[in-house]
């Protein structure tokens, strides 16, 4: 039975998508042997059979699970007897909170503050289609983005302060040992470091020591990716 | 062994406090007798033996733990064998985040739209101290906080989106069943509740469906308590 995980990528084999790697951290996590297969905004055909247009997609055996949510899910349903993502019931229903903050406040918040930069990562092929969709969501030019990034990145940190508390009280969101919601952000951060140059957190943020810690596990997974300095 | 509950209260015997809200709402599903005292901002002679400032403050015997969150992992760990608060401890790591964001988002957003409503309930003692300092912390006279509340009120409701899409997935924060999650959100909103009649909720709100789950619970405590009809 093999897994495969579909999963956006760009040029040099980049893989930027938040959402990916918070599937690739919890297929680590399980201790599952999984492929990564990677596909273009502008060529969906490896994953047309799935039914779904968004990535990641698992495809376990012949089973196709979208979304990384259901994936975390199913990957706790299917093995049971490895490492949970969610401890139990009540862990997974206040990460189910967790993953709708990361979704609304800090996506969004990245996006703002690096979307510009990914366009230097995507494949050739999906320049325009980026272009086109991202400029469509934001309603102005890609480049103003660029306007003012030191003033709203400010922002952009304080709107974290919820996270950044949690953290100073405990090692991991998952309190002493890692799980899934700790995946969850991580994605986001990681999306950052992977696409852009810009440092969307101040180097002596509490917020900040947890990514290092994040970027190290699984014999360095997150560091190994290309990806900048932070 | 006598349980002893301080929080800060206002004339007719009005319990605003959001913190004593969550540890009331702890206490009842523990299943622990307690009994309430109320504390003026004018007057914290009650409280003075505990070393405390701020409330509530619990006083167990002769322990004094002060803080909602504190108290909330007191109940947990002095009486193990009743309905747990934090079903493990990753429950409790991610409560701690959702304790984070209430703290510094719900109320924040609650705070400004109601604020000035508080004056007519607080203490005739504690007018001038709630006026004087509130005005201090928003840098402006109260009575500014009334204009464009139904502007504001709908980049607060925005601000709650992490909460409607979980609360949309499942019926409590805590899954399936409620646990100190739901309290401490709900301290917030009872505090609005029993403040002001302005409606911070919209009635097709997700939001507004829970909380009134909420208000029935332990034979209706919260809304028995005198408030605005939401």
């Amino acid at each position: 039975m093999s897994i495969i995980l579909y999963e956006l990528a760009g040029r040099d084999d980049f893989r930027f998508s938040p959402f990916a790697w918070r599937s690739k951290m919890a297929l680590h996590h399980k201790g599952l042997d999984f492929e990564s297969r990677s596909v273009k905004f502008s060529d969906r055909g490896p994953i047309e059979q799935s039914g779904q247009e968004r990535m990641p997609v698992l495809l376990d055996g012949d089973t196709w699970v979208p979304d990384s949510w259901a994936i975390a899910e199913y990957l706790d349903a299917t093995w049971p007897d490895r490492a949970p993502l969610f401890d139990n019931d009540a862990a997974r229903a206040h990460a189910r909170f967790i993953n709708s903050w990361a979704d609304i406040v800090l996506n969004a918040g990245v996006f703002g503050l690096i979307v510009h930069d990914i366009l230097d990562h995507v494949d050739p092929d999906d320049v325009d289609f980026f272009r086109t969709t991202r400029e469509a969501r934001i309603g102005k030019p890609l480049t103003d983005t660029l306007v003012g990034r030191e003033e709203r990145v400010e922002k952009f940190r304080t709107s974290l302060q919820p996270l950044r508390l949690t953290l100073k009280a405990q090692k991991y969101l998952g309190g002493a040992t890692v799980s899934y919601a700790d995946y969850i952000i991580f994605g986001s951060l990681q999306w950052a470091r992977c696409s852009s140059p810009f440092q969307v957190l101040a180097k002596d943020d509490a917020i900040a020591t947890w990514f290092s810690t994040m970027l190290e596990l699984f014999d360095g997974l997150g560091r190994k990716a290309p990806g900048y300095e932070v």
